[in-house]
């Protein structure tokens, strides 16, 4: 556990190693670009991340996963009208029609080692997360009314990231963004059907 | 333009290469290797792949892809009843669950370096013939009444593209089927409620 000092030197760290990674690419940051940026010794980074840049990149891809999510916000965490899920579904094509052919955390996340533990541990709690949000707004809209209870709200939450997922992937192989839009226009359709 | 005897020799070396990458791994495999096996000479392999080793990953890219396609018939070619569509989605889910977390397109697209101009014209033909297959069958389906003219067939069939590939992204990550399975249902309930 550390203080509340000691997180915020942490916090900057990662901070600065995120902001060198973006500007010259992963290959490119050494743990002293970092250090330099942070203003931080090298024993203070390797206090922080006795992992060395192993652990400092799983902590940078962990940020980037957060980021993911605090992108989609406030719509993520407040789907409770259809007005709130187009907004959402807008912010989701727009996010990622900005990023483009490149995905941060991806990047992030083949050089950590896809098939590790911790890689994948970094990918698996941001779907959760992620499908939770969009569950809890199923879960409402049936509250209200606006979906019926036939629908399983944690199997449909699941097929929507799926379908984010996929159509961000054909993004980054085509550049369109159109089979993201075609995919989460499909599954927005389905839950309105069920009204 | 390849004699027949000619595309035949082409054909064993993409083969042996396909094979020697499945045993050993892609880092492990050298085309001495590949020569050994498929019993061609250094100067034949070059004569059919001049790129050498990069070129003759591309064409095992291809055959891989191909291969993608090829293990979704019967089905995907004759979409054309309720039941088809239901075998043809447990082909998908049964073909990606047995091949579990391991992707061997992936795998040599990323080696092949995912965003050059000839790795993604194999993904992109892929998808695009993948994609093809689908919109004939709902046009068929559409032909005979059983799916409303007003779908789409182009965006749906590019929709459902995109379902399998972020379901199949959550499989390798996680291992589990279940993200698939609920995206490629949810598609086909989609479809079913516009008869």
């Amino acid at each position: 556990m550390l203080t509340k000092k000691g997180a915020a030197t942490r916090q900057r760290i990662v901070e600065a190693a995120v902001a060198e990674i973006r500007e010259r690419g992963i290959g490119a940051v050494t743990l002293d670009d970092v250090g330099r940026r942070s203003g931080t010794g090298k024993s203070q980074l390797f206090h922080y991340f006795p992992g060395g840049r192993e652990q400092l990149l799983l902590a940078v891809a962990q940020w980037e996963a957060d980021r993911v999510l605090r992108d989609q916000q406030p719509h993520l965490g407040q789907l409770t009208s259809w007005a709130a899920w187009r907004q959402w579904r807008d912010a989701v094509v727009e996010r990622y029609r900005e990023q483009g052919g490149h995905c941060p955390l991806g990047v992030l996340i083949t050089e950590a080692g896809r098939h590790t533990p911790a890689a994948q541990a970094v990918t698996r709690q941001l779907l959760g997360q992620w499908q939770h949000h969009v569950r809890v707004g199923i879960e409402q809209m049936q509250g209200s009314g606006d979906i019926s209870r036939d629908v399983d709200p944690d199997a449909v939450a699941g097929a929507l990231i799926a379908a984010i997922q996929g159509g961000v992937v054909i993004l980054l192989s085509t550049g369109s963004p159109a089979h993201l839009e075609s995919v989460l226009d499909l599954c927005l359709d389905y839950l309105r059907t069920y009204r």
